[in-house]
């Protein structure tokens, strides 16, 4: 969805919005790192965040890489920037071409910085010199496709800043006019340079307004985190810095903390200013951090850290993206979001209300996405981290357990089969015990969730969607366990009354009493004024996707961690090749005790 | 769907199955009965129902709009005959290209009876001589569209039942013979003729299978009704009776009681032969009546009276054509299936699971229908009918009360807003008293659903679906209401905590408190193993539609019982221009009281 579009509905709505700025690391730990931020971020629903091209489109790969991720993954609205600075016309298109052919559909034109060592910029062989060229050229070769995004200079460009007043001034107003050059020629959203000086903000909209500029401009806002990069930041952009700001930065230059809550005072000061001046909404300058930008939005009224929406069970996000109608998945990747947003990332449409109803979509394979299977073991850090977590060494099954368990309570916060950190249940949730019990007795549990029976949606644990929903829930059970307690198991779940299940060893289909088309419902609420919601399935054809993938993590995740030949490794992939996964289903969401049928 | 294809099903499955036959009736009074009559009896789940196409094909027409109706407001799997007496080639195109429109897609394909008045079948000019050449002109101009079914002669076909027993020998054989031209030709399926003789099936059965014919053959059976009818149709036929039946039947002749006993009496044991001797299920020739062949199937144990299916609250037809994935309607047409029926009859597919994804489908008129718009003012018994039921004459609103009360209770069986013949709600139910308090207040209600919370799919008032279910509904009422009534509501309605709805006068748009796009679930079930399943809804866009057809109701079936200028006329119209149709829900399935809501 366009941004403006978006925007344009706040304004309808009179509700002020907010975005993020984020730009793209050096390594690939570092964009690990801002995808999990990224995560927690986005539960404040800003209204898009965008991506830097990076100095020089020296990370064009890494950009196109984050920003395909961000629309597809996080599920947010996404802005990828686009430079001139060393990019063929060749180079645009096809950049184009690809953030269009992942759902991306909008750019922030910029002609950007000179290449490195250069201090003036200029246009390469086959290049476009001015963001203005850039803008054009996207409306031509892509129509409407995209919305477009340009950058306005309430101090003039960096460029045009001189001592002389005169030709300042003139600098100033050239500007403008570039700027309405670039408006006319397709841009439909503007989002200025940092600032500190509210009033050079609103006299430079109401400059923009003079000359006949019509589209929404954002304020950019870089909260002030460390002295030194405060210093080369305005050093760099030549922003003009208040006295009294500079005073304070300068007075407390050697106190880290002072500065950074100064930072998020002057943030808040400063966004009051823009609002009570009539400024729809604030972006934020991130610098890839979240506590700032959030404290600042936080203390605005913008967002409540502490009731974060979540209008579905696996759903945090709500976006504008092509997923925004999405409200059905299978259970078996709820600790895997991202894993199995990435295997139907090329689906047309997402199932709505009913997942029977998808039709042909196929998954599609993990085997071009390497973090998905190797979260834990791509890195030598990593490994060393995930062995202080799971053990330097096992010596049986019982050492394999106890990873099950200390992550049930908590004590280890990273698993193999889960791409979040944290615990698997809520803290001393009540079903603690009974996954302890399961774990106790050999049933390696990587998923569960308990029955419920019109709960309140606004319940602190078990809460999700609109006030005033009723939710209900069919308690559910996901193991690895070994053949001989599969043997035991097994006719125990065929004479339970209200029982529906799945098994399956690595190299076996999968069996059980359900039959190939049947779908059964886990999760489902009751909202005043609307369909009945049902957000969480189980079925037989995605079961069998997900078992593969399931059993290929004791391998990639875990015994990947050890030396060939060592026993640890030749514990996991024993287990890895004999036992089962199995998923049990209890139908009775009104009496049922799942626990109980599953320990005898 | 092909009926070989059900059929095939079935005895994949072992299941034993059955079918009806009707022919159509000469007065349109007649053809409602039928429907009526069809309605209840395809709640046993005939795996078909056929129509014949009427002596000579004199009912052509009436055939085809019988069938049409069957297929797609029925929702039985239709087979339809079609003969080739007095049809040039062109009409037989033209006929079957028209149900092909419709959706029948079984044909049976017969010669037919020599035209009345002649004794000897001849083909007309430009028309077919046999049943074998219309089998190949469906096959060569249709492709494999259609299904088509022959006739089968246990007994030769009458033209060649002779006296001299070598000649009648070989005219068996010979019928034979091209029986298995016909099946080659294209035949799918084979119904026999009536017969007596249940030995003579068997061995037509055994002979067919020596001479290479493999395709399913069902025994025709013909309840015999009454003494007149029995000797006409044996006589017509040339059926062969052994001579205890007839020993029988000529001994009760002046017993009609008797002679319908014996009738289901000799059904049961001879369907009880042929299904002992392997006959995969039977074809009733029902004579557009109910009760022989119901009870014959009752006590062969194929259908149960007592415990008919019903799969979904508003669908009682399990069945295989386009509509049987249909899962969701709107509540307005709960006494007026088939109005709904006809006004969707073109979708081009129906809502399955959530009613928000049906898309841009509209409503069709029913301007081209007059049956549903004037069932009970079409002919002048039927006004007498209603008029008798409604009033001669009505003095006041009191006396339009008094019908609504009337029709509470079970007093009167017939109403405006319904197409069905019975009491609004099943009798004594606890919502009874609620109902008259509402009418008594001045809301004349015209639908309603009780509230429920977790009610078991066997409950014998509210259960639908599988066994084993746990059911939800919202309390729903719909009523008309005066203006001033409704001034005093209103503002209760906006007040309360939990309540949806929706308000329109004859002339005015719908108003309430949904949102366009809203869709409330009314009722929804939760069934071990499946997703959830939500049958009926309300939504804004379906309420403009129903309000209309719901006043204009006041006019077409009511008021014009009167004479024009009279002042039950007027006192009708005037409600029609002044009133609301208001259509209410209590969001609150757990705890909600909605008539007392209402009441205040």
């Amino acid at each position: 969805m366009k941004i403006i579009d978006k925007i344009n509905q706040k304004l309808k709505e009179g509700q002020t919005f907010f975005s993020f700025e984020f730009f793209p690391p050096r390594t690939e730990e570092g964009v690990e790192n801002l995808f999990e931020r990224l995560d927690r971020m986005v539960t404040h629903a800003p209204i898009f965040c965008d991506i830097t091209w990076g100095a020089g489109g020296s990370t064009a790969d890494v950009t196109l890489d984050i920003a395909t991720r961000m629309q597809n993954q996080v599920c947010v609205e996404t802005m990828m920037h686009l430079t001139c600075t060393n990019m063929q016309v060749e180079k645009l298109e096809s950049a184009l071409k690809e953030v269009k052919k992942v759902g991306v559909q909008n750019i922030l034109a910029l002609r950007g910085d000179p290449p490195k060592g250069q201090e003036k910029f200029e246009a390469i062989e086959g290049g476009f010199s001015c963001a203005l060229d850039l803008v054009k050229y996207i409306r031509k070769e892509f129509g409407v496709y995209f919305g477009i995004c340009v950058a306005g200079y309430p101090e003039a460009h960096p460029d045009g800043i001189v001592d002389d007043p005169d030709q300042m001034n003139k600098n100033y107003w050239a500007d403008i006019a570039y700027l309405k050059q670039k408006v006319d020629a397709g841009g439909e959203l503007i989002i200025t340079q940092l600032f500190y000086d509210v009033d050079l903000f609103v006299k430079f909209v109401a400059d923009c307004r003079s000359v006949g500029i019509t589209v929404p401009i954002l304020p950019g806002i870089m909260p002030i985190m460390t002295y030194g990069g405060f210093k080369r930041m305005v050093g760099f952009c030549k922003t003009k810095v208040p006295a009294d700001i500079m005073e304070t930065v300068e007075a407390n230059k050697d106190n880290d903390e002072a500065i950074k809550n100064f930072g998020i005072e002057l943030g808040v000061k400063m966004c009051r200013q823009l609002l009570e001046a009539g400024t729809p909404g604030v972006h934020m300058y991130t610098l890839n951090l979240e506590k700032s930008a959030v404290a600042i939005l936080e203390r605005l009224g913008l967002v409540d850290t502490a009731r974060v929406p979540k209008p579905l069970p696996w759903r945090h996000v709500p976006s504008g993206t092509a997923r925004a109608c999405e409200s059905v998945r299978p259970v078996f990747w709820t600790h895997r979001p991202k894993a199995y947003l990435k295997r139907t990332q090329g689906w047309p449409s997402y199932p709505t209300g009913r997942w029977a109803d998808r039709g042909d979509l196929q998954y599609g394979s993990l085997a071009d996405a390497p973090q998905f299977m190797r979260r834990h073991t791509a890195t030598d850090a990593r490994k060393d981290k995930a062995r202080a977590a799971w053990g330097a060494a096992l010596e049986g099954e019982e050492d394999v357990k106890a990873v099950f368990a200390k992550y049930v309570k908590g004590e280890v916060k990273s698993f193999p089969w889960s791409e979040l950190e944290g615990a698997h249940q809520p803290e001393g949730a009540p079903e603690t015990a009974q996954l302890l019990d399961l774990i106790a007795a050999g049933l390696l549990v990587i998923n569960s969730q308990p029955r419920l029976n019109g709960v309140s949606s606004t319940d602190p644990t078990h809460g999700w969607g609109a006030p005033g929903g009723s939710l209900y829930g069919r308690a559910y059970l996901e193991f690895f366990c070994s053949p001989a307690a599969w043997e035991s198991l097994r006719p125990r779940l065929d004479a339970a009354p209200s029982v529906s299940y799945l098994a399956a060893s690595a190299s076996g289909s999968p069996q059980g009493n359900l039959k190939p088309d049947d779908v059964v419902a886990l999760s489902w609420g009751a909202f005043p004024g609307k369909e009945i919601v049902q957000p969480t399935v189980l079925c037989a054809s995605s079961f069998g996707v997900w078992k593969d993938e399931a059993f290929e993590l004791w391998l990639s995740e875990w015994s990947s961690l050890y030396e060939e030949g060592s026993p640890s490794r030749q514990l996991l992939a024993d287990i890895h090749d004999r036992w089962l996964l199995v998923a049990v289903v209890d139908n009775d969401f009104v009496a049922g005790d799942l626990a109980k049928t599953l320990l005898g």
